[in-house]
């Protein structure tokens, strides 16, 4: 049995990697264009490997820190031996599916531009399959993962299902680690980049966006790929690998040991891989095809794909758990289901075709002051429905699973939700990564002054992007936030299991003061955290703009396009103002887990967790969709409404995007990983914080 | 002993009654000034009133409505008799105390300008006096409204301790209620008023503050002494019988139903007022002083309180609770030191002599959109320390109460923290309400083209009414945190002491679903009401932008001072605006917690008020953080740096400050209230949900 099964996730497995490659494969044959285009291309594939490059110096750093600490901690028997290695396979496991991810974006960037020079849909195909490559890749490299682990504990170590769930537990630590890096890092870079570009080059100089003349220009473009993909990458892997591990170490409790609750996610991740080939082939469109039928197209195919895991996981149910178990098929439907509803949801808070948004670029008439009331009011407001969603999701995957009787096979449920919204992650992250691509080309475009309906192809291929990125965030933080109550539950297996551990960790009621007082220190972390890496975004923007403006005026002839702009000086500064800056943060999410376990205990520790899961979702969501409505208001604006580009509107339109840039894509989904890796660190230092702690 | 209890607060109530009196006899000896001053006044006091008195024309219809409700409820033996008529004039003295607070403003603010005509010392004590008045009618209506409760329950119906504060908490639903209608009505009225007067008048037409060419001016105070003054006093009147009551109720559930652990919250609040009377003689300044030295002034009346209080509250716990719970002390030593650790915490991130608001008002140099981001993220850091004050205060108040053995008497112990944060209440609300008088006081000095000198020193008494506004904030949400905690314990005692309601409560343990489930939605319901409050003064705003741009271009003359502005309109249109608007979120709030505990039982509403007192705190202390250093770093330029009034950093500032204004006075406030007034209703509807609800 067990045999079987890794061999089936090492198929399925590899079957994700063998597609990413072909799909590779097929993308580097297309041409990069003109000798200009792969010049740009090359300068900022130069830039993100640079920046990739000290990135993971400074990770090698933390790691190798960490490696010898948790080293100590397994000498004196406080951890395994194997944690130390699954530590830091997580982390490099998550680091490569970034690289990979980057590496295939910044080849595909000008062959797309070159490919929408020939049509729209040859553009889409380009674009779309480098954003499968990426996702295939980071769901192959996370099975294999998992496989590999699985396969070296049971048959080389022989350990028990319980042992091999709490060791692989802590291989989501190392990726965890890895991925806040990667996007709190990567996500500083590339808004630092775009405020600075934007403030100066638009708002100022008065010249477009991505125009060559910028010196930020290559450093906004590099920024894409080290945030939006990169980080993006080694996020995702991150939440895969958690909700899939944390589903089995629950699965381990819920079934008494069994093997079978155990297999059943990595089982599921297998289907859903297969589904999400499947789907990729649907995704096509003809020439001449509006924006509608390109999002239409894609549609098509993660639709397809869920609708197809949500059949086969029924069978699957019933066969791996037994018929006395078919309900907990509801629990990943229910998964499923609201993944896609949160995703509609935040499309509705953030696509101009609907009122919010629109209601959001009317405000910019009285300036840019009510464009930010409205905007953090939208964000707010727009909490709601994701909560109420998450919340039936719970209670329905709690109880169909039978947790009013075995509350542990409730958490098994909630868990096998967070699978079910994953389990096509390969086609949803292909929808979702493809966006930095088309932007890119965009970029390039623009920058090889290649004809005016090249442009406007890549454009509508980003317009396209921006909504799947919102559903694409949909299940991002959808599934963190379910992730992130199976990962607390798992801490709670895991101190129960530990000596003396589960008379400390008895009352958890919220009349505990430990436990009140840890909710509350919890429910601040995500405010913190925020607010640490939006000034670090306007920190490191602020040195762009002085730059920015330094070549401006000492470079001669800069402004009329004859001088040359010293793009690779911006470069360097984002890089360094970045990786500085994403250090503070990291350190912060792995120590306050460990100082609250010694000062409150573990039933503060779990208070906390819950703290920050709420206040986490609800700012990630917050950020998130206020960030979208501003871009797609600006964009609304410059479509032509109250005035267009240039007027009072657009500028005030401006002010709200440069807001949301930090909102949406460095401090919102660094959240997601903030809360799902203070339960990993909880999980791996819950022995020394039951021996050494003060309660 | 129960009759001289009784004697000993009406005493109390007395002395703070007679010496607002006393005090406001003081202040209507001094001269309005002007005819000119006059008529100004008296048309704010106009507006004023024509406000309250069709927002209570509104106000009667929810009254109306829950007392048949909760008649009809009675009438079914789910209350007893007494409820309806506690939650009526729990609304009834929070209403008054609004409206004695707002008329005493509106008489003093001409005299106040005219004071400051022959000196800064007669300024503030005019400005300060005015303040007492609603200081100690506050504090008077409070204890009084609880102490003819006590009385009649205990010497007319001859109740038992457990019933006496059973009814008595419902009056605080009432004052709740109430207060939220003032604080959202006022704050939409007042923020409204100030966003539409500021963005024609400074932004577009460039005319000064309180220029009496802008037609919203009137407005503007207006909404100063509604917003301001009126929400505020209902709001504190409620805080402050919210913190005893729910004292007194955990004292009978600790000592098993003794009369003297319920006497020791009315006591203290007595001896607080004495304390506060003797204070306000030692608010005082010489002539000429610098504005330091008036800080000094107030500083010296609030800490010799505060220092009073804090040594004659140990031997009164002493006698009262025997000599072994003396300890029980520090409770109450704790709650006072919390209150002003979080003021400097607040003062430290608002006030521009310290980095962060000076950090701030530099962010300007590159524009609105940096200064927001600064803004936010500065807000967002500041609830760290709050946060791990209260966290202090509630363990030490917990665990040296007792709680490590009997749980109740930790939680009597929060609850006496609040009632020791509160306890000087009567001189800190004066330094607070200060401040919208001196605001006042500069409008009528400006309209009323006094000389120039005179401006200054209102601006003088006015910019130290931002930095006391700051601290009493911190004791306003500090206590807002602790009594929601003490009522979420009261929420508990209460259920369990109903038929049947001990079982359903008996697993508050975070892993029970409905527990965690209502965490979310608890949590989610501070950033709604933000949302809906922010976007009713954005709302609002919009229509006077509407109308403050038509009078200028319909009335002729008006831009040359040689038109009449068409003031009363302006007013009207507020009044209308912030009416219609305050409706929706108070409906919200009472609805939700009815809601959850039919659809999530008892255990669902714990985990609720949880959820939402976490981030209602963080929420609270960020937007008031936010909204707080923007003004002040708007101030700060204005004051001369970064080029001064007019340059473009003071443009970016004042996009802070607009952005700031239904931060720091509309959401913020209405938050605190927010979180007690879900308990409350909680409370009120506990026998109902035991009864009807699904779990």
């Amino acid at each position: 049995m067990e045999l079987y099964l890794v061999i089936f996730t090492f198929i399925g497995a590899a079957a994700a990697l063998l597609f990413a490659l072909f799909t590779a494969r097929k993308v580097l044959k297309f041409s990069e264009g003109t000798e200009k285009m792969q010049k740009i291309s090359a300068s900022i594939r130069a830039g993100a490997n640079a920046y990739l490059k000290r990135q993971y110096a400074i990770v090698l750093v933390f790691f190798a820190v960490m490696f010898l600490i948790l080293g100590v901690m397994a000498i004196f028997g406080l951890l395994t031996p194997f944690v130390p290695f699954a530590f830091v396979t997580g982390g490099f496991f998550s680091a490569l599916s970034g690289f990979i991810g980057m590496k295939i974006a910044t080849l595909s960037n000008a062959r797309t531009a070159n490919a929408c020079r020939e049509g729209l849909n040859r553009g889409l195909r380009v674009a779309f399959s480098a954003g499968s490559v990426m996702g295939f890749t980071v769901v192959g490299l996370g099975l294999f993962d998992i496989s590999l682990w699985f396969f070296l504990l049971k048959f080389v170590f022989d350990l028990t299902a319980s042992e091999i769930t709490g060791a692989m537990l802590t291989f989501g630590m190392g990726a965890s680690s890895m991925a806040l890096f990667a996007r709190v890092g990567g996500g500083i870079f590339t808004k630092a980049a775009d405020v600075g570009a934007d403030l100066v080059g638009k708002v100022e100089a008065g010249i477009p966006e991505d125009d060559p003349r910028n010196p930020a220009v290559i450093a906004d473009n590099v920024g894409d790929n080290v945030g939006d993909v990169a980080g993006m990458g080694a996020d995702l892997y991150e939440s895969y690998v958690g909700s899939i591990i944390s589903a089995s170490a629950l699965g381990v409790a819920a079934f008494g040991g069994s093997i079978t609750a155990m297999a059943l996610p990595l089982i599921l991740a297998t289907l859903g891989i297969i589904c999400s080939i499947f789907g990729t082939f649907l995704v096509r469109t003809k020439e001449g095809a509006s924006q509608k039928n390109l999002l239409k197209a894609l549609s098509r195919g993660t639709n397809f794909s869920a609708v197809l895991i949500g059949i086969l996981s029924f069978p699957l149910v019933w066969l791996v758990l037994g018929r006395e178990n078919w309900m907990i098929y509801f629990a990943i439907l229910a998964g499923l289901i609201a993944g896609v509803l949160i995703g509609q949801s935040t499309e509705y808070f953030t696509s101009d075709t609907y009122r919010p948004t629109i209601k959001l670029s009317d405000s910019s008439e009285t300036g840019s002051a009510t464009i930010m009331i409205s905007g953090l009011s939208l964000g707010m407001l727009s909490t709601a429905a994701p909560i109420l969603i998450i919340a039936i999701c719970v209670m329905v995957s709690y109880f169909v699973s039978g947790g009013g009787n075995s509350p542990s096979m409730g958490l098994y449920g909630i868990a096998l939700a967070a699978v079910g919204m994953l389990s096509t992650l390969g086609i949803t992250l292909a929808t979702d990564a493809y966006g930095p691509v088309a932007d890119n080309a965009g970029g390039i475009a623009e920058m090889a002054g290649l004809e005016p309906e090249v442009r406007e192809r890549t454009d509508a291929l980003d317009a396209l992007g921006n909504t799947t990125a919102a559903t694409g965030k949909g299940f991002a933080i959808g599934s963190a936030a379910l992730t992130a109550l199976a990962l607390m539950a798992s801490y709670i297996e895991k101190v129960q299991s530990l000596e003396g551990g589960a008379e400390k960790i008895a009352n958890l009621s919220l009349m505990n003061p430990n436990v009140l007082i840890g909710l509350f220190v919890g429910a601040c972390l995500p405010f913190v955290f925020a607010a640490l890496t939006m000034e670090s975004v306007g920190k490191a923007a602020q040195s762009v703009v002085v730059e920015v403006r330094r070549q401006f005026k000492e470079i001669p002839g800069l402004m009329e396009g004859k001088g040359e702009a010293d793009y690779a000086r911006c470069v360097d500064l984002c890089t360094k103002a970045s990786l500085h800056e994403m250090i503070l943060p990291t350190i912060v999410a792995v120590i306050v887990p460990i100082a609250v376990g010694f000062l409150l205990g573990c039933t503060g520790v779990v208070g906390m967790l819950a703290g920050a899961t709420a206040t986490g979702f609800l700012m990630a969501i917050f950020m998130s969709n206020s960030g979208g409505a501003w871009d797609n208001a600006k964009k609304h604006i410059e479509g032509g409404d109250h005035g267009g580009k240039g007027s009072d509107c657009h500028k005030a339109a401006v002010v709200g995007d440069t807001v949301g840039d930090p909102f949406k894509d460095t401090s919102g989904p660094a959240i997601n990983i903030l809360i799902k890796l203070l339960s990993m660190v909880s999980i791996v230092f819950a022995a020394l914080v039951v021996n050494f702690g003060l309660f």
